[in-house]
Formats: C-alpha cells, structure tokens, sequence
C-alpha cells in the first residue's frame, strides 16, 4: 500500500501479537508459561535495546553451548546453575520461609540413586583417601524438637581430590563417599567420612568463558549433599557447607544459605566433628 | 548452625544476589545485559512459578535445539524468529515511529550477498518456473517523494517451488531468484520475476514440535525480500508482501507489517503488476 496511514508496528504491539498468537495453545499451563516467557525476553531486549551484533552474540552463545552438551556434559544446567536459575526453582517448589523446617539447596549433578545402605557410625569411605577424617552427627527432628526414629539420611560427597565417585569411575568404587544411614531409636544418625573440599564445575565452555567475561570463578564452596526422609515428612534435599571454606560468599551455582553452614569442631581426642540437625515438616 | 536465628533466603533475595555478583563484570555493556537477562528470567520462573519437571522440560528442549543445529541448520535463530525476538530486535534498531521511510522487516536466513547486477527490466528468473510471471515495479524516493537515482535494489525471494536457490543447489542455478537492480533517471526500478509464494520454515525439529503445541503453523507468508540503499540514506532491508496470499495473519515469523502488504494487480495486457514505492531516510 503507497501510503502511510497504517499504524506502524512497535515493539509493544509485536509483543502483543506474540501473546495473542500463543492464546491458541491447548494447554493453559503451557499456554501461561510461553506468553510469560515471551513478555519477558521481549522485556529484556527492549530494557537493554539489544542490538543485531549482540543478538547475534547470543545465538552464537547458545550455540555453543549445545556444540559441547553430550550425554555427560550437560552446559545448559551449568548456565542454569550459575545464572542462579536452578537455586531459584528450587526455592519456589522447596522452601517456606512460614516453616521451621531445614532449609533446601540444589541437588546438584552428582546424585546417585540407590546408595548402599549403611550402618550407624559407619565409613562411606571405600577408597584410600588424603582427606582429613571427620564424623558427620546430628539428629532428624521435628518442627517441635521430637525424634524421628528411622529416618533415612542419604549422604554424597566428594573426595580430597575434588572429585565424585561418579566422576571418576576408574578411580574411586562407585559407591565411594554415599550412602544411605537411618536414624536410631533416639532419632540420630553416624557418619564416618572425609572433610569435604572445594571444586570447580567444568569451565573450559562457553559457561566458563561467561564467568569469566562476568568477573567471576568457577568455584563452589566445600560442602556434603544430604537428602533426608521419612514416612509422614516431606523429604528434604540439602547441603552441609564447611564454615571453613573458601567460596562461602560466591559459591558459583549460588547454593549457599547461611543456615546450612556449619563450623566443624575438633573434639578431645582430636577427632574432627561436623555436626547438624535436620528439621522435617509434616506432610 | 543449629538454630533458625538467620534470615531465610528468598526468591528476590537470591535474585539480587545474583545481581550484585555480576557487579564485577568488568564490560559495563555486558553488565548491563548480563544483570537484566537475570532479572527478566528470574522474574519469568517467579511469575509462573516454574516447577522441578517444567524447568528440566526447559533444559532438554534447549538440548534438542543444540543437538539439531549445526552449520546449515540455526535451531535457536528459528527459536528467536517463532517467538518474535528477531523481529523486536530489528524493530529495535531499523525502524522509527517518527520516520516516513519504509517500515523495515527482518533480514531472514535466505540472504545472499554480491547478488548479480541486473539491468532495468531483466528478468531474475534462470530457471524454468512454473511460476506466475510478475513485474515488480516502483520508485525509490526521498521522505519528501522526491525520486532517488541510482539507488541499489538488491531482491531476493523463493520459486513457486517455495524454495530459495541457497536451499536447492543442485537445482536451481546459485543467482536464480536474485539480483540487485539500479533506479534510473526517475527513480524507478523495474524487475521480471515470478509471484512468491507462502513457505514452511524447517518444522522437523524441537521449534516445530513447539509450534504445534502452541497451535501454531510453520508458514510464512508469500514476500519478495529487499535491501535499498543509496548514498547518503540509511539503508533499509524489506519485504513486500502479495496481498493474496495466506498467513499474512500469522506469519509466523512476525515478519508482517500492514504497510508493507501490497496488490498484485493485473494490466489490460494480462501482465501481473507488483507496484510499491521505497522510503529512504536522510542518513
């Protein structure tokens, strides 16, 4: 058409051409979850005028950042994780700041299902380690402070190398460092294990160049994984962090919270001691 | 720490974490980028309240759209295009309410440069088409109409087949469908070509699947491609679109400006006419 009596396009009209577009998805979560999406990177671009050099820069970004994901390195978790998207979805599904229960942190890659099962006061150490020894101790409770008796406390770490056994399968035995414990007839449970280290995640990738280009490391703060459970409780997965480590203060995947860290003491007979209590909410 | 006396952590207060982390970010540019893109997706998982199995439904679509792409096929740069974002980027920086110049629309994939140099009235047709012969005529003017000489009008668009010549290389000549065109004496170009039609984009990947499940089709709209250009103007890139044809609705790109769709209208020689003026803004 020659003239100029059409409305040109903007970008909040485009962006409200995109939503309406998308009124036709079938399913309303999914319907609810795209026209958000699109609302907000629309925001982003027009929030910092992006321009056609750094879109550019961004498709190359993604591209690379699939180039390198494979069945064991997965980079796209790794931007999730350092951009604190994965710790943000965990506090919207896991935390209450209303309950008294334990606070939650991220699962992490390293998780491995079915851990063998352990007695009270035994090592989950398999392999001989540098590391210092510690006894990890403590109680699952209540909300008001009662015992759980037979709780399950699954435990993973990784050795004085940095590494999980995961990580290293032909190094350390598989079962290296996990397993799973139950809390006795006074609600406790006994670990046997090495002081956990710091260790960076993988950042010879794009993910790697990011924190880098951002001022920042690759490095997470010491700490033990735990999920905990049991019958009538909602399950809680959680860190303990080393009040010793470094990183503490820019734990790279922003897994931190300053309930979850824990000076560890040294008794009398000079045995390093790691204790902490975990908190369950009913059901 | 055993007790609850430190403040829980919350979604905003992780989101300013994450925030204030990227303080160190040395680029003041990338800063700036970097802390929006994480306010925007923080505020995305907040407002929909992303759960654990939608955010892993996040990371394995981006996966698949990584492991498609690679250096012919650009899954994230149809990803940007189906969701608006390379339209709103080129909005961004191309067009301006205030202007009399032509609206812009998007480059898309299917640009070639060094297009041959075609004289006025040659055909861009090297290929026998069964197309529907078309002449695409108009001035290149200045935003008080005054005629442009010598402004170059590089065209490209796709055969009745519906696809563009850098798609079939072992079928159409390399230079089929494309030529850059010089305005004469008055400002005018003239080109023999063939009547574009609507086409697919590629809907065999992770951005297909997308489409369909948000009720969308894969077609764009039937346009011919433009750059304009000429000494002392800011250089526009273009489509018009044939009025005819389907999607022009919900292309699905988000290619389509009103002011940009034309008639097709036919001579008392029977000849099909393609009539659409250039705008060119002083630079």
């Amino acid at each position: 058409m020659s003239g100029n009596h059409e409305e040109k396009m903007t970008p909040s009209a485009l962006t409200q051409e995109v939503i309406m577009r998308l009124e036709a998805t079938p399913s309303p979560r999914l319907r609810e979850i795209m026209q958000s999406l699109v609302t907000h990177l629309h925001d982003f671009a027009i929030d910092v005028q992006l321009t056609d050099q750094e879109w550019m820069e961004g498709i190359r970004f993604l591209t690379e950042t699939g180039n390198i994901t494979d069945s064991v390195r997965q980079e796209f978790i790794l931007l999730s994780d350092t951009l604190g998207l994965s710790s943000l979805v965990d506090l919207i599904n896991h935390s209450d700041v209303e309950s008294l229960a334990t606070e939650p942190t991220i699962l992490g890659p390293f998780y491995v299902p079915e851990s063998p099962r352990r007695e009270f006061g035994e090592s989950m150490v398999e392999y001989e380690d540098r590391g210092e020894p510690i006894l990890i101790k403590g109680k699952v409770i209540t909300e008001t402070g009662e015992p759980i008796v037979g709780a399950e406390v699954d435990a993973w770490q990784n050795a004085a190398t940095g590494f999980y056994a995961v990580q290293q399968p032909d190094v350390q035995p598989a079962t290296n460092l996990r397993g799973r414990y139950t809390t006795n007839g006074h609600g406790e449970f006994l670990i046997q294990s090495v002081r956990p280290v710091p260790y960076p995640i993988p950042a010879d990738g794009p993910v790697g160049t990011l924190l880098r280009d951002t001022g920042r490391h690759e490095w997470r703060a010491a700490h033990v994984h735990f999920k905990v459970s049991a019958s009538g409780f909602k399950p809680l997965t959680t860190h303990i962090f080393d009040a010793a480590s470094d990183y503490l203060d820019s734990d790279t995947v922003f897994g931190v919270k300053e309930s979850l860290i824990e000076t560890f003491v040294t008794d009398p007979s000079g045995q390093l001691i790691c204790q902490h209590d975990f908190v369950l909410s009913p059901e």
